[in-house]
């Protein structure tokens, strides 16, 4: 059998391999968004299956290394991050098609002149996504805890976007649909960060044995 | 140490109190939607307290469980299925809080009149979280799979209020407020419905001990 320590390290490269593949996919689904890209958009689409199929493998090797390593301590808390991180990272490419999906329809509609929070909200949820996988292999809490304050800020960005979208709706009613479209699409980019809140929370948890969710201070997302 | 089995059958029998505060919130929500009734709506939020520290709870027993016990085979796949279906619960729970927020929120505006879809999408939610967790406690595949059947049902009833919600935003610009709630509590129910998929999906997983998940046929969510 080989040695432990370095198929964790395997593991660890996997996850990292299927963050950047998700990164990738919320890029090019706020690209598609914002450029009016069904190209790009379909791309996302495609890219899915690789998601997937990512997970499977993450979670068998996982659920492998378990159950002949039976870990305990510090590897046990690892490990059962890594499940919790991959099913966070699934989630999120889930999500980038969704907002693919509305790109798609909003590309098929007359253009719509708002759309300035939605490229700030993109680039923060990315760099969260960024710094709480950084955070993770780093072990770096300190990082882990500004992913939490991000969050705040995209809260507050996705409150900016449904105002804006609610006063067109009411001055245009033929803007409804896509307003409509570019909520969700707030909406999508929001529930992103939230997954990146999470495996922030694991590393917090996983760094200083102590358990974050549900204490720090979070504003309650209204959707 | 007390024996194992003694002790997975109290963390079950924890997974499905938990499971019973959740589907409460969940009806209530939805009562409080339904029936302008802000002071169900608050309980919801009040009882989310105690749906969070369930699961960490949970989550504390299951690691300690799988610590000291170091299962194989099919109870550490069962213990792997506890820590992701108490991670559904409590997603669950904090999506109920949601729809609960917008019943706060709308019984603040003027009645609406379409509602009609809005029930029926929340009972077949309700029944789906039911039928999951029977099927996780019976270890029933059939049963599981008849809540995969069902989730392509919620999916088609959102679709319907998400129609009815951009025509009557389209008519009438005063409702589009009260609109976009409605259109949020559609949206929160499928995913909860989402959840429950994810949960059947573990069961049959469990029973199986195949992967059903990005096999089985499933509309694709547009949001």
């Amino acid at each position: 059998m080989r040695h432990f320590s370095v198929e964790l390290e395997e593991l660890n490269q996997s996850l990292l391999q299927m963050g950047g593949l998700v990164e990738q996919s919320i890029r090019r689904a706020v690209q598609s968004v914002v450029e009016r890209e069904k190209e790009v958009a379909k791309q996302v689409m495609r890219d899915e299956e690789r998601v997937n199929q990512m997970q499977l493998e993450i979670d068998a090797s996982t659920t492998r290394l378990l159950a002949l390593n039976q870990p305990v301590a510090r590897d046990l808390r690892r490990l059962t991050a890594i499940l919790k991180i991959n099913t966070d990272l699934e989630r999120m490419g889930d999500l980038a098609v969704n907002v693919a999906e509305r790109a798609i329809s909003l590309a098929n509609r007359p253009r719509l002149k708002a759309m300035v929070d939605i490229p700030k909200m993109a680039s923060l949820t990315e760099s969260m996504l960024l710094r709480s996988l950084d955070a993770f292999v780093k072990g770096d809490a300190d990082l882990a805890t500004s992913v939490l304050t991000s969050d705040n800020e995209v809260d507050a960005l996705r409150d900016a976007v449904y105002d804006e979208m609610v006063a067109l709706m009411q001055r245009e009613p033929m803007a409804v649909p896509g307003a409509v479209d570019l909520m969700f699409v707030a909406r999508n980019l929001e529930r992103i960060a939230d997954h990146s809140t999470n495996i922030a929370e694991d590393v917090i948890f996983l760094v200083k044995g102590e358990d974050v969710r549900h204490h720090h201070s979070h504003s309650v997302p209204l959707a």
